[in-house]
């Protein structure tokens, strides 16, 4: 089995490598080929017995797609595009990476089964920013997608996209909405999302953190463990249980920021929560205002994805994959 | 004011020139310039103290969106696209005519906002064609969209795009999702949605019609004249009262094959039912079945958008509009 994963350098993308490499099989089937490709060089993966290539290409040069699709991957995890505040700033790279790009990569699947029948599987990173508000308390499988960013409007594009050339048989496509990924590694970043983790991450590093929030925001997380989970099951999924609607929101867990930093508090202790520094910031309240806060995911839990069920078990999974089992305080 | 029709050769785009030219206003606002393009020759308009232009134009065509652009329309009645049996049988045409071409259109008008100023009235005509089976008995405002067709899925990201292309400011923009319209006038095609046009159309000529399904089949409908009431309402509707959802679900009425029928009885007598010709088709009962069959159109409504409340009134509609008020029996 041969797999390719766009997007490859990105935090989703190196977790999912390194899952991968330790499993060495997808679905009880052998990983035989396994190709990362990304604008930035990917690292180099090492799979015993397997053919490798970690490529730096941008999906949206011509021929970039075909030269990739050409090899006839039997999974494709498409991960790659711009996150949002980018595609905000930046309106036409938006729309040319995560819309194009995407399009670009559907299309010369298609081109190739026209050569001789070829059908992969396509797990397709879709998000929750397809939906905008005003919201129900808890978001349906049959709840309309309003975007209010353009980041989420060329995600829920590609829904459609994938969705359509599902339906017309040029693959076997399925869109996986993540939550909000927590705790998010690496350093700090200025998304307005960024909060979310760092309150987390950094005391547990025995770092301070700005909350610019007050502690009764609700949003919608998963850990990027169980993100990695829901991109496997998918693709070893048996999709006729989907039939034609694609697209699913991912189980996670609803909290507020004050149940996050109980967590934190049980987990590694009030010295970590003192960590923690109170600077409102009244824009990022307005934003934080427009996103989900809860969902009613009953149709991927049917088919088996699963997510944390507590924030303590989101912040032990942090310590435990990032933090090699041990609190720096 | 200048006005703009792409789609302007095909039945609405003609009935919409008649009612301009009939009106010579928008909202209160002279109509000084109109131009239809079409990649059919539109029929010439003759409109007094106005400038006019009828244009056969391909919008796929680089640069002829621009060229129509540089104008400077104040509203754009966006109705170009081919329909859903081409776009089903044609993968990449239907993508080329009904996606590039009205993103292609959308851009255009961002790069004319560019240079100075300008932001038009898009109205643009989508299709309930966005919803996929299985459906509630009444679909409401916040349903989802699964289309199960190319037509309905570019359909669905037009009216995407509109949204984003509103929110950045680029255009004032407003979707129309129309019902399915009868009695459409004209010739007998092959649409599978053509009987419930052809039971009512033909018999009011004196012409046999043939019905491939069962008088228990309910679909939803509109008149033409009311689609025509939609799109005039919307150029005009302050659009301040949409708020960032722009794509509505336009007013109709549900009803059953066996309800026409009897509404045509009631309005033409039994002579004319007996011209419908039973001749069950399980191919279009099985295409039919996967459609829309009622609404809860509360919002439309509540902005002003009327349709007909009896299938009397729309067979009356036909008779007047298009017989000029007799009927051939």
């Amino acid at each position: 089995m041969h797999v390719l994963i766009t997007g490859a350098a990105g935090m989703i993308g190196r977790k999912l490598t390194d899952r991968l490499v330790a499993e060495k099989a997808i679905g009880g089937h052998d990983i035989a080929g396994l190709t990362l490709v990304d604008v930035v060089a990917p690292p180099a993966p090492t799979l015993a017995g397997a053919k490798t290539a970690a490529l730096t290409i941008d999906l949206a040069a011509p021929e970039a797609a075909a030269r990739l699709i050409g090899e006839r991957p039997d999974i494709i995890f498409h991960l790659a595009g711009i996150v949002s505040g980018e595609a905000e700033a930046d309106f036409d790279k938006g729309y040319s990476v995560n819309l194009d790009g995407t399009r670009r990569l559907f299309d010369a699947i298609r081109a190739e089964g026209m050569k001789t029948s070829y059908q992969p599987r396509v797990v397709f990173t879709s998000s929750i920013a397809v939906f905008g508000a005003p919201f129900p308390d808890k978001i349906g499988d049959e709840f309309f997608q309003t975007p209010l960013t353009s980041y989420g409007t060329q995600k829920a594009i590609g829904e459609l996209l994938l969705t359509d050339y599902s339906r017309r048989g040029f693959f076997a496509g399925i869109g996986i909405r993540l939550p909000t990924i927590c705790v998010r590694p690496g350093k700090p970043n200025k998304a307005a999302s960024g909060f979310f983790s760092n309150i987390l991450r950094e005391p547990l590093s025995g770092q301070e953190a700005v909350l610019p929030v007050s502690e009764e925001v609700r949003h919608w997380f998963a850990s990027p463990r169980a993100a990695i989970g829901f991109l496997i099951h998918a693709a070893a999924l048996d999709l006729a249980q989907l039939g034609p609607r694609r697209n699913l929101n991912m189980p996670g867990l609803s909290a507020t920021v004050g149940e996050q930093i109980a967590a934190l508090r049980r987990v590694a202790g009030d010295k970590a929560v003192k960590l923690i520094r109170r600077e409102p910031d009244p824009v990022i309240d307005g934003i934080v205002a427009g996103w989900p806060r809860d969902f009613d995911t009953a149709r991927a839990r049917q088919l088996g994805f699963k997510a944390e069920t507590s924030f303590d078990e989101i912040v032990r999974a942090h310590i435990e994959d990032e933090l090699g089992g041990r609190i720096a305080l």
